[in-house]
């Protein structure tokens, strides 16, 4: 998440040039060739311009639906704030035991356990998939403190908040995640074992843990099903033969005025095939909330902000920093 | 479900190419026809283009409620993978028996029947409808896996988990999943009787299996109900009648233009007839998401991810591997 | 609702063929008395262009929100579904007597009541109203299957599930649906006064009836309010002038080229108007989902379907069959 | 809100003819002036035609945002028929005494007041706004009844539900309906001290209230924040602006064409003007659901069906009658 | 909040006058350098009418975006009132004693600490973020009542609500109302240990509270997370781009034809890019309902509200007034 005012204008346009320069190059070769050969084989551009409205309602739906996915995303990782106070304030404040027997120790593994449990998730999700853009820590050269912290791996980061022997007892689990929501649920069964907890206070938590399941699965399923392949590549070939054909419509309208030059066939086909692509890469890179890229909801930044919270409620010592924003940044 | 980056241009066009030979052939006809005999039967194009501006409103329309239609689909089923995690948790650790008897083969029994039912579910979801894109095993060329496992039934896959008596006594209700889940009640009023299971708790197992009818319903509603028909047949109409007015327009520009060659107006029709073609199909094939089609929702797989979730958590042996993706296709 | 992949262009047209007879008259007309007085009452087509795809939007619009309202009835009567299997289950599953009294004709009373409330509340839906498309059933020519039933009335179908002195008993009330779930409550609370069910299950099935009141208060508020009269007036307003000034645009268009033949202006006014009026419509048609017409939502049928699978929980004798798709339509 | 089928085209012109004359005479100006000056003030058309299409963006979005607040505001009107059918059915059936007193004054006084606070809800809603379109009874000269009803004012429909001093005892208080759910909650509680009510059933019953609150937080929040002033004013003057161009463009297209009569201006510029000043019209009269007016949610009718419907659940006498239709109006 | 029906004309070309004083003096130098060279750097209007409907879609969705944002904000304030009374009426009736006790005090406390909870909430909604605009207590001229309070700080407002040793003792924490909640549950934990509370009407609260934590929640997720600002970076950059043609492209229009005067180019481009920043800026100062702006969500005023309210459900003296409207503004 980029947390300036604005992307400049130069940052914006080194980011998308690409198809600026081969747009440039592309309509530098067809007025070429209609220069030298004068050929016939300009198009009208009416009904070129329909196409390209027509693209444009395509690139406004897939941006469109790249914003809601990221959108969903903020608001599920919302809700994991919420109900992650939630269930810390159940923890403090439920259990009860007649003798006066200090169950601090009990409590705190608890939240602490909850705290593995987010960092567990927003490890898993940010595992690649085959149709994100993938990137690794060398290419995150603008946040360097994230990609120090990936390269330290999950184990380093859950030590803090499990024991090895618990830690290796996941090893052959495939989903972490879910596999710690279970052990929780474990856990409060003993409490309720040991009369620690009524039944009715017991139904509570397990139904403060079902909400962590549907966050949790909430974030998978945006994860784990990308905008549907047939819809991206789609706009993007009708956005490809748009452009293919804008040289050939702008020669057409330049060859009939006598007032306008042909060469600017050129620098104006390379300036629209530009805002055309930079349109559709825009929803491109926002489409996969979670794939480790600049635009991602900042998930480590909010597990981070939990950890804090969450620790100052148990009066904690040594809470860590609230995570810092590098070159604009927020991850 | 698609997991490559982007479907190529050559598969995409290869998937869709019908129209634009039709065009080609189409506006072939009309401007022969036209040049043979010089009827001034030519149309405006302006006119033309306010259609045209018009189809393409009525496409995006189609196309959004196509991709609203897969989208909550995957929600259901994102929402069945959460609730199967509820139910498992629940039936583990919420039974309880005060002289220590070993509920273990319950437990298993009711988690097992519960895969049972997603399997049915996923399978009555499949069944084909007659607006339906109908495709069998041999068309399936791209995943020869998934139509193995089609070709086996249901009664084999079920087997694994519900015993022969069961599942006979299953055979003439017409609704398998709906009678699985009343099933899933009687066994927990069982428990109740037997006290293994306090008052509230009955209740709390109650209200899960209640999420599980309201998934399976909700699956039921976008499998059992299209896309408003008329509004298919008015999208697919116009589309037609747009296109048939294309070359009448493009002949006028043409002629009218000194500098155009007039037999670009049939590659150039072909290619435009293509483009809404192209939109029309996209959103047709993709407003079914469980016709057992390559842009499916992918049942089949998370079927087999809650399978081995909720089997890792009941440390079950064997447990299945997860579904393959093939040729760059998840079922 | 149609059932088949596409209404055909012949149904299509023959259903909303009115605006392209009364096109090619008007445009008749007015070509007309151009071509016999030469006055120059022609009209630029640049601005009505401006109005046809501001009338496009708003059509669009009106479809959109015709479409939603669709959507949201199919819902409602999924959650209907849904809402029944769990009553069915509960009333089955949670019962309880200490001596073993056999409380089978209790049970399958409530569930019998049950049915009639769906039957009652989609009756009510089905009475017309001021702003609706009236069709009884003499008009119904293509479900004369469902034309029968409906001229059969109400009391034959709810004499299967009440008794007669019961039906009797409601005959002054002014909303049947309501009344029935009031008196379920009552039945309900006799359960809990003989201690056949326990104070927190009283106040779930009272919970599960609440999810009833609000589909039956969800469905009415469709059937009770239209979309708002002053968007659907004005979408045909605008449509009106838009298509009165169609033929005044073409014939200047087409007296401006030397290429055009003016009488083309008839027959591309007819089809230009007849796509707008199409768009109309389909609209129209699709507002009211609950009007007892060809493209409603199909609640006879999922009324049969609750039947069919609420009777096989209870072993019931003699299920009902299916509703028949009767020429394509289910109703 | 309206009931029959269509506003009348010269329903709709009178309502919104003042656009139209203006129109009229403002480009009969520009016309007069154009030939008498000959001055080259004229602009073309085509830059104005992508202003148009902006506005016309702007007023789908603003009449989109209209009627999603009135269809937000029937919807909650909707939950509070479920909400009170929910209330009393649970009033009448959850009371509980060992010793057989009759509950009958209570069960009465609590439904009766449940009705005040829903007349007390539909009077606030409908006190002015300084945004609204202010309407008073001598204005709504089409719903006679009505504005009677207006007139009598709030105490004397309260005075049928409540007691003269309970009703006095709220003269202070600055939210009325607010203060009467708070009364309910201390009947109840008062219920309970008395136990005819279960610890249970005391939460249930209070979370009905809860309902009963957030659907009157809704309502409030629909009547306290218009459509954000900055949206609603921007598509005003981007109208203007567009308006005031229109004619300007017109002669530009009229002056260079031999075939156009340059007087067809002025009431060709007229009827465009009036389409773009009807569309924001429309939504501007759509936006407030609550102020009173023609195009409002009915809340009076609902209301007077929620009494009719409790009324009859508890066998009152002399049930009030539905609300009229009054010429078509139903308020 | 503006609560005026309209911002007036002047108000609105004040407030957005730069970029048309901006486009007058680009165009001016354009129009001037193209009659001093005649160089032939225009360009054709077509094209750049497609990119001006392409802007206009992107402009469309990022306002559309922002009114979802401000819309989504108010209804989560809408909800802050709700769960205030629900709480408010919970605390005042569900507290029981046998010994008739007075509870007043430690009633009166929960509720202060709750108005102490939305005012530090509001508060930290308010303080200012990198990509907002930043508005001090000296910008907020037209709204002096409300840039003294802001003035005054935070402590002084709670001192009216909280002890000072309270007040003290949240002094090291990050998230005031996130710690104050957590008191909440404290206190009410310890009315259950004082069995001044049922254990089921303890998880009620505790749920009402979970309601509370999710308004937070949701209140910081929208503070938090902006418009993704690559989506409002580009439609900044694509306007200006778009914005950056337009003398060009009028220019043409203008030379080409011998009706029209080229010196229109200047205020006519200054008309277009004015009326095109409008609605960038519109949405831009929407998107950020938290940012004390004059376009804000209102929160001050709906504090007041419910101070005013739960102040009056507990007979309190000295009720505060009403947010006071100031020039037209609410805050």
């Amino acid at each position: 998440m980029y947390t300036k005012r604005h992307y400049s204008l130069l940052m914006t346009f080194k980011w998308s040039k690409k198809p600026f320069y081969y747009g440039l190059i592309y309509s530098g070769l067809i007025t070429l060739i209609f220069e030298l050969t004068k050929w016939e084989f300009t198009l009208p551009w009416e009904p070129i311009s329909v196409i390209g409205i027509a693209v444009a309602f395509y690139l406004g739906f897939k941006n469109n639906s790249s914003y809601d996915r990221t959108w969903e995303a903020r608001k599920i990782w919302g809700a994991i704030v919420n109900d992650s106070r939630k269930f810390a304030t159940a923890v403090l404040t439920m259990l009860q035991t007649d003798d006066g027997t200090d169950l601090w120790e009990i409590k705190k593994k608890l939240i602490y356990r909850h705290l593995a449990w987010i960092i567990a998730l927003r490890y898993a999700l940010r595992i690649p998939k085959s149709w994100e853009h993938k990137y690794g820590p060398p290419n995150l050269v603008f946040v360097p403190h994230y990609a120090d912290i990936l390269n330290n791996g999950l184990d380093k980061e859950l030590s803090e908040y499990l024991s090895k022997e618990e830690l290796d007892s996941y090893r052959n689990k495939s989903n972490l995640p879910s596999q710690l929501l279970k052990k929780q649920s474990e856990e409060i069964e003993a409490l309720f074992k040991k009369s620690l907890i009524s039944d009715y206070k017991h139904v509570w938590l397990h139904q403060i843990i079902g909400l962590l399941y549907d966050n949790q699965g909430m974030s998978e399923r945006i994860k784990n099903f990308p905008l549907p392949r047939q819809y991206a590549s789609v706009a993007l070939w009708m956005n490809y033969v748009f452009c293919a054909l804008i040289p050939l419509g702008l020669l057409d309208i330049f060859t009939q005025s006598n007032e306008l030059w042909i060469w600017m066939t050129i620098p104006f086909s390379g300036l629209i095939i530009w805002i055309f692509f930079l349109m559709e890469k825009i929803g491109d890179y926002s489409e996969n909330p979670f794939e480790g890229n600049y635009n991602d909801v900042p998930i480590s930044s909010i597990t981070r902000a939990i950890e804090i919270d969450l620790r100052q409620m148990i009066n904690d010592e040594q809470i860590p920093k609230p995570y810092p924003v590098e070159n604009g940044f927020l991850m």
